[in-house]
């Protein structure tokens, strides 16, 4: 293996299609999938084995750019990509990394915005609804079809988390480790409620149409935005960084138009939002993430965690309020060769996309050593 | 004093006009608003000394209605009836309580649904932005037109809490006691944050009309409820009283339209809101809130604070998210003669609405014999 620093620095998105006609993928609905095309990258070398493999799960808003740059556009390196690379952690002189974008996103995959092939126009609201073990399935099809035979290792945080997990449950001998990152094995009541209040306000909006928009329903989807990044950071976060800073620091105090700045932001989060990501995606990954219960149809929780025989490195971080250490420690308390460790961060839930050096040194020190 | 347990069973809501022309509510903006009608309710009889007054500061959307029963329509009781009465902490038997419904409000003090004098027409956005020290002013001339010379003690929670530390700040002779609840000397970043999604939710649904709607913006103001009830409440009571409850308990799991309970629940307090209070009160009373901040053109914090001479008991929720304890700590830490309180609850920043067992306890002990 001898991926350099330069093969990185440029990567492509791939595509492949799977579930033909013939071989439609079930989903937990009962409903059925044909086909399914799937965006991925892929950093790294598989070794003859096709053993080396680590694969990326992506969270609700992500993508398949996980590293490295594109040879055009090449100003954004990928989301994780303090993370994966030479001598990085996920070290592709060692690993063949993998990110699927995941079933039902709006960056390449198949999801709402895909044409449905039947009807020869896009699906919106007739796809169907799907939940993060049809995410895992579509990601197990993939890594067949790039003969991968065992992961070194499955990663994510958030939505990707539940990934993760689902993986340890659902392909018991495939996975050498399982890094779960500011996740739970249930969705908690609290973020249901969260993204109830998320999808409201997507579905609220008159733009909205029942799904069948032209324009994005860019109020409700940014607001939307708003609402989830009040619990994707931190209050600390919030108070050290906005305080009670307006726009116009030299305006007057109690002129409503004279912003706050922490107003100014979440505006701009949410109108970034609207630029990269499709409505109709957001109500379905949201919901998909409130349906994940791995012990759904399985059993009690500590026997369904009781069957992962992966080593696991569960990861919560010292200010997430939207899933606190309290649900990562009931991962660790039920899987059997498991380990907790924090990020200390003010960044709360978020903090995987920005506490790179903590990242790196407990994924590398446990990867290379276990705990 | 012999105020019976019949007296408070019927209360009135009263009503007085104040500020006449000559004579305008100046405005902590620099406008002025006349006349300002304020409505009222009192329980109990006032001392001929004219020292045993007991205020109570409401929250964002409660009203005048605070102890007893109206002859008509009267299955509700006020909104703390709890502590406010014959033998209860508030003890009417001793105290003339007042809980006059705030500036800005909609429950008959004169706010944005008002009809403005000048044209004929509800004031609406014209209304002028109001802050806690307008509330605060209107309220002392009030309790000037009653005859109070000296408040016993001045109470209240959240946005009301607000008002019990400006009362102390403002009129430092005039409250012997002060009972601020889960508040805090400004408003911190994380709730401006939160209220800023709350007003763009009513902002953005088309029907608001830039405030000058017919009927109700209904999605807009039943989706800032939704928002404002996630961190009304705690993590902990949603997971213990809905968790992964659905609508339906035997209907399918991954049916979309078998909401989750506190998804339901959510919604249902939404239509709640939208029955009893206006779209652009919410928006004036919850920039007010975001406007809140001892310091303001005042000095240190520690100045500010230390400058109140009534004796405090600064209350706060074991479980509340919005104002954790450690902003009454900062309370305490500051005001001389000041004590914490902590309600154990699951309900959280709501605890004060619901925890009156321990709210009597911690009231009356203070009250009666210091801390």
């Amino acid at each position: 293996m001898s991926t350099s620093l330069e093969l990185l620095d440029f990567v492509e998105t791939q595509k492949v299609e799977l579930y033909s006609d013939l071989r439609a993928l079930q989903l937990e609905s009962g409903k059925s999938l044909s086909p399914v095309e799937v965006a991925y990258e892929t950093y790294g070398t598989l070794n003859s084995e096709g053993t080396n493999g680590v694969l990326i799960c992506h969270a609700l808003t992500a993508n398949s750019h996980a590293a490295g740059r594109y040879a055009t556009n090449g100003k954004t390196p990928g989301w994780w990509d303090g993370l994966i690379g030479p001598g990085k952690a996920l070290d592709t002189n060692k690993y063949f990394v993998v990110c699927p974008n995941i079933l039902g996103s709006c960056y390449g995959t198949t999801g709402p915005t895909s044409v449905n092939p039947v009807t020869g126009r896009a699906y919106r609201l007739s796809f169907p609804q799907l939940t993060v073990r049809d995410i895992v399935r579509v990601q197990k099809q993939l890594l067949d079809f790039l003969g991968i035979q065992k992961l070194a290792a499955a990663c994510g945080s958030s939505l990707g988390g539940m990934q993760v997990l689902e993986w340890g449950i659902m392909y018991p001998d495939f996975c050498e480790a399982l890094i779960p990152i500011s996740t739970a094995a249930r969705q908690p009541a609290w973020c249901i409620a969260l993204n109830a209040a998320t999808r409201s306000a997507i579905t609220s909006d008159p733009e909205w149409k029942n799904g069948d928009y032209t324009d994005q329903p860019a109020g409700g989807l940014a607001l939307a935005r708003m609402i989830g990044m009040i619990s994707y950071r931190s209050p600390k976060e919030f108070e050290t960084r906005f305080g009670r800073n307006r726009r116009d620091p030299s305006g007057f105090a109690y002129d409503p138009d004279n912003l706050f700045q922490v107003e100014s932001y979440l505006r701009h989060q949410g109108d970034k939002l609207v630029k990269r990501f499709d409505a109709n995606t957001y109500v379905y990954l949201s919901r998909a993430t409130d349906f994940h219960d791995v012990t759904w149809g399985r059993g009690l929780l500590r026997d369904v965690l009781g069957s992962i025989t992966s080593k696991t490195l569960c990861i919560g971080v010292s200010s997430d309020v939207r899933y606190p250490k309290q649900y990562q420690h009931e991962i660790v308390q039920f899987v059997p060769d498991s380990k907790y460790a924090e990020i200390n961060s003010i960044h709360g839930h978020d903090a995987f996309l920005i506490e790179f050096e903590q990242l790196n040194r407990m994924i590398k020190g446990f990867l290379q050593r276990g705990y």
